[in-house]
């Protein structure tokens, strides 16, 4: 859409009746498996994402009464290498300033704030109050908020939204001010934040003399629906459907604003606007393309917006997109983005297991893009995705303490890769933080007569369906054991639909409502089981799932994983580590016959279920001296022990892999 | 070595009776495989290799009666893709002066020089006689010859033998001036180039006041005992030895030149001296690091020196370094160096198939290397990898027309993979030009009083042993059969051993001498057959090689190849092509029981011998629609059909795999 064509789609229409909200965090106790993770994230997670930020020296650039740290560092930063080698520890000497440190500081409020909720910790919120106070009276008169273009490039605010995370840091700070405000009643941010939100709708919009722009990273399209939500103004919904429908529109605004700087914009390092996604309208996108985490966030505005206003165009554009990524471009693990050099896409059915960027935040993202994919209706095409990226991709970015954290997810290891404690981009850690702190809002979807089950899993519900209060409380070990049972307590009779989601792994599955039988087949619409009935206290619903163990193939089209099979179990995905198989993991097969075995370990990595089987391993002390010979290598027994992927690399540092090969 | 202890090594034995030294290019006529290879080379690539230096405006930077151009690069230079772009086509905008372009100049004088021998071309004569005289005009009165010191970066010779490959550019215009005067007579070249050794000489040294350096990109040794051979001066011998010597002492040069320079030691690009082999004295190197050219380079040297002055201390270095390279870090196809970070070697059984390095230099380089391990004596060991990297990872490097090059040579490739026009760093073209050019003096070897015949091939020697002129011609289709009939005709009767290589893998041989067998085992010694006897005109010795099929399988520990197979026909190490195969190369499976056959296609390639196979493939057409799932795909039957790696990428693009997958 142009300045000269104020369009149509601005206007609001009623929010659709079907429309599935999340349950805010506060409303979501969670125990069991996820208890543990939380509770790792309040007491470590939370404290370390602060101190690291502080020692990082992230302090100094939003702090107006220090002076400005002023290092500038190139847009395109270090080799690889270089980054490793900050990764690993601090050095006075590397540390530099970031434009995207708002957006840590924004993840880290929210990742504290959850926490707050969990576990009272009076220091650690006093040290988040001072961040706020310094974000307070860093503003601006007219609203603005960058400490990166207030304290160390001033004079060039909103000259390059293409590489320079504006609004992306904005975007992160209103999802902070939003969960602080929600965990701990304190407005202080959330006003901010408003103030900040109420500047950039002054800036941009359709109207004449308004910028027509939007962000090289989106991430701000997703957060001011949050903030409409948590505000009840519309206005913020209003300019998140303006981001989402401006993308991509002609003349191209990062063009625009590459020649307003002086810049050619053909010299732009990444050469294509499929990197951010802005190559085209988002409505007529259907590649999953460029930046791996970019397109989540983008993803995850356009269902929300399709959520929120019932925009079928948007809709069907994400299915095209949710198909491309899920049949072309998506590890086992839930990974994504295979490629470190655009930290994204590559080609169809390119997916290298050792070398894998499969960023953290990558996963993070598919589980928040999947998720908003259920607010149009409960359908496990999605849930069941955000399980496997929850379970797998996105919390093996986290050890299982709390305190260290992956950048990379790879499928394969030769012993070389480990969390680290910090990372010159330190997106990741407040990234996985937030989402483990914050689970129990991917548990439900609410609407006006519905509740859709997406997640299983020990816990407490509170929430508020035809006016009356209702306390929903699973017990269960999922994902160790798929018996569900699920008491709902409304505080008076009340009639809803529960819908319980059957997942696809589950190859068989028993459905009971207060102890009778329920016809699942008849009852299951889009991977759902829908129970309508009046609620009464004391209502009993019991979900039996079978854990199945699964021996999953790719695609013959990948390459990477021909002739190799990984091993499942209900909805995580295993592999091998060196410690429990010695080293050498590319010398195991597994036959296809093989028997496994799940074993329940409660002593191992805080209480896992193990898969074993009777594989074979070709053997190196008979083969002697040479490289090449005609002989092919003898084999030898060898018991394949597995765990599942989230838990690897907290143990001994060793080898890893999840695809093993068949034979 | 220091300066303060001259050293008793350098003393000069007497040449040790056993040491074989190649016969000059000119005393070899080859016909058959390899007189095709040198045609196209005498045809195409050497007009080819003057032509595209002019293009790159490499005249430019010799020709001291053109302005300097005056464009200095940094010296660690593009990333590959701004590389892969400039090596497509030239373009004004990115042609730059390099400071190895004497190297390239004496590589293409030296592939002319070969080429003028095999067919006469005074047009390219002349080009080559006015490249020359633009040397002559540039040497300075000392003797000092470097277009980059004396036009680019004047002033600084001799202050960073570590990056600048200065006595490198030194030993390839030495090659190329001993190659010049051998194919043309013209002394001019080898004149400048005595006079410039001689000024090296007077420069680097054991005595007191020389600089105690050698060059970090090794040549120079082994082009000086070049030059010491053709012009009969022991003192080039010498500076070979003092080269080779003094390389990784302490104190180490590199450190030195650099605190002189004024820059910190330890600020080195590659950070470790294994990058260039200084990082010990080389006798105590035991194994195979750092950049791969550059260690075939100095290895080469060592063996030079341990032949020319029988030294036992370097004999066993070298065999230990052979030992290493050959059981840890070999590609099947010769081809060596896995990594482009370091155009070197990185761990132990790391060799990566689709992103291998293996330079066509590096293959090149070993031929250089385990051809000089020959001087010690005949041993298949060092005469079958010859060998098998001259047909497989070298002249991979040419394509058939001799028109087009790879820089890198790797054994899988998804169809982006091609020969190019030129590259940004042109060392390639010229070395495996030249290789292929000088082909007949890798052929055999002479001592006092016998021959060594290490390679097969339709050929006629010329050459002198004990006072006699012999010719010896070899009449065979090889590499496609293994039949060579072998007529010897002296001039007079004169006596000798003749030693005949039967290659490891040949497992059935049959050896005959005017028609009557000879024990074969009683005979061979190191992989030789060794005939001694005085040998009249019209002798005839018949050697039948079987050329055996093999399926070679690679260590366990090499985890790229793991449940992986490659073909091979007598020396051939086979890839199977898409345009034969269809797409899709990693689904094909071959059983370990399919039989193998081989076939003569005269119009395939020029004429090959292919193999074929019945092998299955995992069919993608009736998979659907999933990225993963439960059911394994399905196979259909299909049958394999395999090239001579070499030969690969001379037909229509598409994939390319050596190691099929077993099953």
């Amino acid at each position: 859409m142009t300045a000269s064509q104020p369009a149509k789609e601005t206007s609001t229409p009623a929010r659709p009746k079907l429309a599935f909200r999340p349950l805010p965090v506060p409303q979501v106790d969670v125990r069991g498996f996820w208890g543990d993770r939380v509770d790792a994230v309040a007491a470590r997670t939370a404290g370390i994402l602060y101190d690291r930020c502080v020692e990082a020296r992230m302090l100094e650039q939003i702090d107006p009464d220090r002076p400005s740290p002023g290092i500038v560092i190139p847009f395109h930063s270090p080799s690889p290498d270089e980054a490793g080698e900050q990764g690993a520890e601090f050095t006075g000497s590397t540390v530099t300033t970031q434009m995207f440190w708002d957006s840590d500081w924004g993840k880290t409020i929210e990742t504290a704030a959850y926490s707050l909720y969990r576990r009272r910790n009076s220091e650690l919120e006093k040290k988040i109050d001072a961040v706020i106070e310094m974000y307070e009276k860093l503003q601006q008169e007219d609203g603005y908020l960058s400490s990166w273009y207030q304290r160390i490039q001033p004079g060039l605010r909103w000259t390059n939204l293409r590489d320079c995370h504006e609004l992306y840091c904005a975007g992160h700070l209103i999802e902070g001010a939003v969960a602080y405000y929600q965990a701990t009643g304190k407005r202080k941010l959330l006003d901010i934040m408003c103030r900040y939100a109420d500047h950039i709708a002054s800036m941009f919009g359709p109207e004449p003399g308004k910028k027509k722009g939007y962000c090289g990273h989106e991430e701000i399209e997703l957060a001011l629906v949050k903030l409409a939500r948590a505000t009840g103004e519309k206005k913020y919904m209003e300019l998140a459907k303006y981001f989402i429908d401006q993308r991509g529109q002609q003349p191209h605004y990062f063009d625009e604003e590459a020649r307003a700087r002086g810049a050619d914009p053909k010299a732009y390092h990444f050469k294509t606007y499929e990197y951010n996604q802005s190559h085209k309208p988002v409505r007529e996108q259907d590649k999953v393309v460029g930046h791996a985490v970019r397109a989540m966030y983008l993803y995850s505005g356009m269902a929300d917006i399709a959520t929120e206003y019932g925009d079928d165009t948007l809709r069907v554009a994400l299915d095209r997109l949710w198909d491309d990524l899920m049949t072309k471009s998506l590890y086992v693990t839930g990974g994504l983005g295979p490629s470190a050099h655009n930290e994204g896409f590559t080609s169809d059915y390119d997916l290298p297991n050792e070398t894998a960027y499969a960023e953290t935040c990558a996963s993070v993202g598919l589980v928040f893009w999947a998720s908003r994919m259920l607010g149009m209706g409960p359908n496990a095409r999605y849930a069941d995705m955000m399980e496997r990226a929850l379970y797998n991709g996105s919390i093996s970015g986290l050890s299982l303490d709390g305190s260290l954290f992956f950048y990379e997810n790879p499928l394969e290891s030769r012993g070389g890769h480990h969390r680290w404690k910090w990372h010159r981009c330190p997106c990741c850690p407040p990234n996985i933080g937030r989402m483990v702190a914050s689970i129990g809002s991917y548990f439900y979807g609410l609407a006006d007569d519905a509740l859709a089950v997406h997640l299983y899993g020990d816990s407490t519900a509170r929430f508020e369906i035809a006016g009356r209060q209702v306390t929903l409380v699973q017990t269960s070990n999922y994902p160790w054991d798929g018996a569900v049972a699920i008491e709902v307590g409304p505080e008076a009779p009340v009639a809803f639909t529960l819908h319980l989601r059957v997942p696809s792994w589950s190859r068989k599955a028993a459905l009971r409502v207060n102890g009778k039988l329920v016809d699942l087949e008849a009852a299951t619409v889009d991977g759902y089981a829908a129970i309508r009935r009046e609620w009464r206290q004391g209502d009993k619903v019991e979900l039996d799932l079978e854990m199945s163990m699964a021996r999953l193939f790719a695609n013959p089209q990948v390459r990477q994983d021909i002739g190799r099979v990984a091993l499942a179990r209900g909805p995580l995905i295993y592999c091998v580590e060196e410690t429990d198989n010695g080293g050498g993991l590319h010398r195991i097969a597994l036959p296809r016959e093989a028997r496994l075995e799940a074993r329940k370990e409660p002593n191992l990595l805080g209480g896992i279920v193990t898969l074993s089987a009777i594989g074979s391993r070709a053997e190196t002390e008979k083969w002697g001296h040479d490289l090449y010979r005609s002989e092919p290598p003898a084999a030898e027994e060898t018991t394949v022990r597995a765990i599942p992927y989230f838990a690897w690399d907290n143990r001994e540092p060793g080898e890893m892999l999840v695809w093993l090969r068949e034979g």
